[in-house]
């Protein structure tokens, strides 16, 4: 069995997977932090600490946490979600010890004021670029919409003024908070030995410091169901957001929910694709399937020209009506499933798509799931399945948001 | 060995990679024809014929073959470069007969009127994309500036009047002279059988027609020199491309070319990130060597406000002036290699990237390279080389062109 796992005295959780075809290793620190565990005055604070990782320690300054991850050839990166901070780097199996090294020591960053002061700037503008981007700010706003008072809907960016006010020391406050061991999980992948990584991380991370762990507000929702148009005059096409509820990431029904967003909203092929893309009736249209610790979301969007927008409402609506009343084919459940199994099997090839299953899979599915579980989960979905998903999470229980240039839009259609 | 090869009567070449250890087979079809075959009454041609393969045979409609491929749940997609055409999908091994069935059927495409009217409209809302994207809209500038009439200079996407201008018939014309059998290469690697692989290749592609290859104006280049300032008032940053000469592709002096371009211009730790990004002078600068038939070039760019370009130009202009003088370190060089091991190797874990390193390698090396060369080539490249590469290619010849609000800018700094 490929699957390792250890507990530190501290808490720290340490699992890996090992794969002796691979030529490279995959490592990461999963914390599991983010924007829905921030007080409204801590808004961004999540994210902008992502950043403020790369800065430097006592033993690096910033120029030095990139020039050692250079030396080393590394792909290193990190992301932000609402649940979980993620550091990862993928490095040829000899420099595992000096990757581990890296990231370890920069998971205990000195948070220094100065860094602090000039990373602000950075986060303020990339809040700028974002809002720039239509879709992403749709989505943002619709988020928010659907979650309501649900800390779910917190924005992962912050805002202007959550960054702008926001002090070093409440950083560190949250650091202290949040980045405790018992929180953390360190995981690899591909070609390394299971015991000297043991030994790695031991050395680096066994004095972290313990804390508790946990969140509060885990809680399902399935929305507020209101229905908002947002007028930006600069924005040329109309982007709009309709999100219904879905079941948590430790629901036996997420595969089952997984391929019904694909079937109605998979960039080709879909419900969506036939109805909007083909037609050439909408630039762009897409149904996700978004899990949660307690609580899950479909994401249905699309965007098109202003004047088309009510009309391509109506159409969606139409396709999730027909899809709940009706459920979907045989035919569809099928080619959804191909292209799931298709995509899991292509993901497992890299080291880096098995360390972000690893990690996700431990903080949700609560263990280990191999490749072959995973595909063998969506083999076993049925049309019931997809059906006992549509029962209990209707999908025409929607949260509406439209930005663009409109200034009003009919919610009629939708009722 | 894992590689195998078989040249069918017809000229067709078919070659593979097996991997018992992956879990998917990727297979492409690798055109040796791009932008620098047409002429200019055929200008963006090669591109408008890759699109229109989607577009249905006798025996499928375009819907047929996106249903076909996601039927099995294919990853699979085109490009048109300068020089080649590649059709490639991504399967689970039990699928290869049909992948190879569709991918095989869409290269002897209809080319129905009707479909290329309707697909015409498409290429030109395309390249209306990129001239919204300046980037791309200077590179492409730059390019035709450097090569001047070397055909190597051809846009890919061709303009809104060559397009328009466009038969039907002429494409059909390019098809019979260009998709002739001794001109393609059928390609696999991951996990397949090899005999089967083959058995379906001459089943579906063993009557293919043959006919002549090669192409003309094979020739080197050190470009023409020129500095041109092009002026948009809508883009808001300004965007240098500064372009010098370097080897072809069978040079034995690509790799060590390869080190040079990262050492200068790689996204992290390379010396524009040092002398612009680090202190914030500049959004964007690459240096990228790229590899073509008889020729190559180094292409350095970066965006940036405009009004510190002629700053940025004279830094740029220093940087490549001291390289072409001094050389680089050899902690760049080994920083460059690390990297560049890394990448071959990660990006040698998925077929698709054991697939074009395949047909690209046995276009340009004439053969079949492993992972394992690759890395031993660029393991052995030493200061030498570098040195090599810069006196036979100098780095200070540079063709420049800006693209953004500017009207004037003094090339007196780069003389």
């Amino acid at each position: 069995m490929p699957f390792h796992s250890r507990l530190l005295s501290n808490g720290l959780q340490i699992i890996g997977e090992t794969s002796p075809s691979a030529r490279s290793v995959a490592l990461g620190f999963f914390v599991r932090t983010g924007a829905r565990d921030e007080t409204p005055q801590e808004s961004g604070v999540t994210h902008f600490l992502e950043h403020m990782v790369f800065k430097g320690t006592p033993r690096r300054t910033a120029l030095d946490v990139n020039r050692d991850f250079d030396r080393i050839g590394a792909d290193y990166n990190a992301f932000t979600s609402e649940e979980n901070t993620v550091f990862h780097a993928a490095v040829l199996p000899e420099y595992l010890p000096q990757a581990v090294d890296i990231l370890a020591d920069i998971l205990q960053p000195s948070l220094r004021e100065e860094d602090f002061d000039m990373e602000k700037k950075v986060i303020l503008e990339e809040i700028g670029m974002y809002e720039d981007q239509p879709m992403w700010s749709a989505y943002d706003h619709a988020k928010r919409l659907y979650f309501a008072e649900h800390k779910l809907g917190n924005n992962i960016l912050g805002t202007p003024e959550s960054i702008t006010a926001l002090t070093r020391d409440q950083m560190h406050a949250y650091f202290q908070r949040r980045y405790v061991a018992p929180n953390i999980i360190a995981a690899a992948a591909g070609n390394f030995d299971w015991p000297h990584f043991v030994a790695l991380i031991e050395k680096h991370c066994g004095h972290w410091r313990k804390g508790a762990t946990g969140r509060e507000g885990v809680c399902e929702t399935s929305g507020s169901g209101r229905f908002e148009v947002m007028t930006k005059d600069k924005v040329t096409q109309e982007h709009v957001f309709l999100i219904s509820p879905g079941p948590p990431a430790d629901s036996p029904l997420r595969y089952a929910a997984d391929l019904l967003s694909m079937a109605i909203g998979d960039d080709s092929g879909s419900r969506l694709y036939w109805t909007l893309i083909d037609p050439g009736l909408a630039d762009s249209a897409d149904c996700s399937f978004h899990e949660y610790e307690g609580t899950g979301a479909f994401f249905t969007s699309f965007s098109c020209q202003p004047e088309q927008t009510e009309g391509n409402l109506k159409r969606v609506w139409d396709v999730l009506r027909d899809v709940q009343k009706n459920g979907i084919r045989a035919e569809e459940l099928n080619q959804a499933r191909s292209k799931v199994l298709s995509r899991v099997v292509r993901g497992s090839e890299r080291p880096k798509g098995r360390l972000m299953a690893l990690g996700m899979n431990w903080i949700y599915q609560h263990g280990y799931r191999s490749v072959d579980d995973e595909l063998r989960a969506f083999e076993a979905v049925t049309l019931a399945d997809i059906r006992q998903v549509l029962e209990r999470y209707p999908l025409d229980r929607v949260t509406t948001l439209a930005l663009g240039p409109l200034t009003q839009l009919s919610p009629v259609v939708c009722g």
